[in-house]
């Protein structure tokens, strides 16, 4: 049987998701001849506006994973899809990209941080949580202060907490409900990073430039790309990714979550299997950004070029923020990006605006 | 009454025209948080399937105009948009952008050099045909050899013809059906270039580098940009597009058709009032490129930057040129744009390709 890959112009390619990620995707795609169908619950999602078709529905519909079943390829903008939701789309001869086993590993952070310590990826400590007892017995060893987080569906720093001493941590895990959860050591970190990596059907693995983040609240509020690293910081962040896509026979994006210590060395955090939200400086500092390069590399297409054209500080449109488009739109320096959400809710990421400066030398 | 405009974010932008200028315009509305409504005749249309929603109906309508007119802004992919059309739209209380004006003006050869003249600007000489005696008392003034084209309805070279001598030009008035024609004299030019400038609700006007246009068998093959030209020339440019502009009271991109003659002054051939296939290098040459910028314009945004970054070279894909995507999506120095049309019809445009070189100091 002929592959289907590399996909033709025209070829229909479904996302699950319809929030701005999908939409991105779908925009690239667009430049490249491709179709989209949508998958989301929601109506009039953002995805669903610039997409050629859409099948609202929850994730799990038999009759709408039918439908989807039918696109040339299919993708995800969010990683907590259900196991049973790829399973389905695979019993139908679809093909899912990542597949199956990148999306179980990241959407259970105990899994994720055994996966990374299997390949030689150095992580902060951690120890899995079922019971308060696990508390006591892990949490001298990690250190007083360590983050509690639920082992799954936790995004953008939804579902942790910061805890100190067994007592508190017991606490913070009853009123998680007592779900399985993973108790992480404190890093002493001085700065947050991340590489944006793509792997195509060929086996061909392609790094953007590092960027290196700052959070609040645990929400991703500025990237500034390329981070000014070492070569060697560099080299360890391009190894990382390439052993973590490998060993997962990953095809498409993926965000990878680094943390710098004191001397340039680096800890992984954890890796996001879809575009990520740190990597959208790429849409106005490189040729092929990473929407692009996802959609590329899922259709079976060579990989696009991934070097910086300039430096970019991307900074997130949170809530309200983005009621000042006007002061936005006639900025020369702010490249805008809007994801046509109906509702600014608090803290809502609304858009984003990447601001360009030439490269140093 | 407030003006509506800036429009907000979550607009509903109408295009009349669902081709591959309406599947970028719409792509472009969708950074900034847009959604498109396309008015197109034929379904399954290149814009429809990157667009909120479609009217799949004639021009002409009136249920469509209805729908469309409930659109916070209507704009247009080509120039040959019924004048009844518009005039319905206002009657609706819809507001065009650009207006019955520039429309009307580019739809008449005729009215179009009229213009030109009017505002001073060199054109070709010219004769307006309505018979074969018309033909005989021209051709002597404008030379021998000439260009007969339609009055109305003519674009990428269809509907005109290179005649020599009056009984040859009688021949070809005669095949066009003996509609309203006009008679060009040939131009001595050294170069074809083109400049695509804006012109915002509030007046300003922003005018892009100008392109250098190779054109085959009457349709356009290259674009290089910015094209080398003196500070003459380029201001000549500029003065033309203004002035061109301000008299229409324009808003939105604009595409101008220039002859450069020897010595470097220039003629113009005709404008384009919309985006123009020789303005398709910003797409990867400027931060904020023709289809982002005549949103702008058309939504009440002020206008972005038009500085090159790059160097450009775009070419267009004619036919079974597409065919060889497989080629070009392996090439790191093809930007690839594909239009999703199912049909590589001999000579249609199907998509192109921006090749990138650093700018010359």
């Amino acid at each position: 049987m002929p592959s289907r890959f590399p996909l033709p112009p025209g070829s229909m390619i479904g996302v699950i998701g319809g929030g701005q990620l999908g939409r991105m995707l779908a925009l690239a795609a667009g430049r490249l001849g491709f179709d989209v169908t949508i998958l989301e619950p929601e109506p009039d999602s953002p995805a669903s506006r610039v997409a050629a078709h859409t099948l609202v529905a929850r994730y799990e519909d038999p009759e709408a994973l039918q439908a989807l079943a039918a696109c040339d390829v299919i993708t995800f903008e969010f990683e907590n899809v259900p196991a049973a939701v790829v399973e389905r789309l695979e019993t139908l001869g679809a093909l899912a990209a990542p597949g199956r086993l990148p999306l179980a590993t990241a959407q259970d952070r105990v899994s994720e941080k055994e996966f990374f310590r299997e390949q030689g990826i150095a992580t902060a400590d951690f120890a899995a949580i079922a019971g308060a007892a696990d508390i006591a017995s892990a949490l001298p060893r990690l250190g007083q202060r360590a983050l509690l987080k639920t082992r799954r569906e936790g995004y953008d720093g939804k579902g942790q907490t910061w805890v100190e001493g067994i007592a508190d941590a017991q606490a913070a895990f009853a009123r998680i409900g007592g779900k399985p959860a993973i108790l992480e050591a404190a890093v002493p970190f001085v700065r947050e990073m991340s590489v944006i990596a793509a792997r195509g059907r060929s086996g061909e693995i392609a790094c953007y430039p590092l960027g290196e983040n700052r959070h609040e609240a645990g929400v991703l509020r500025t990237t500034l790309a390329p981070a000014r690293v070492s070569d060697a910081t560099r080299e360890q962040a391009i190894a990382i990714a390439t052993r973590t896509l490998e060993a997962l026979d990953y095809v498409g994006v993926m965000g990878v979550e680094l943390f710098e210590l004191e001397g340039g060395d680096l800890l992984v955090n954890e890796f996001a299997p879809r575009v990520h939200n740190s990597g959208h400086w790429t849409q106005d500092g490189c040729e092929v950004d990473q929407f692009e390069q996802h959609i590329r590399a899922v259709a079976g297409w060579p990989l696009g070029k991934t070097n910086a054209l300039a430096e970019v500080e991307m900074t997130n449109l949170l809530g309200a923020e983005a009621d000042d488009w006007r002061t936005l739109a006639a900025d020369p320096s702010a490249r805008v990006w809007l994801y046509g959400k109906r509702e600014a809710r608090a803290g809502r990421k609304m858009g984003h605006v990447n601001r360009l400066r030439p490269l140093e030398g």
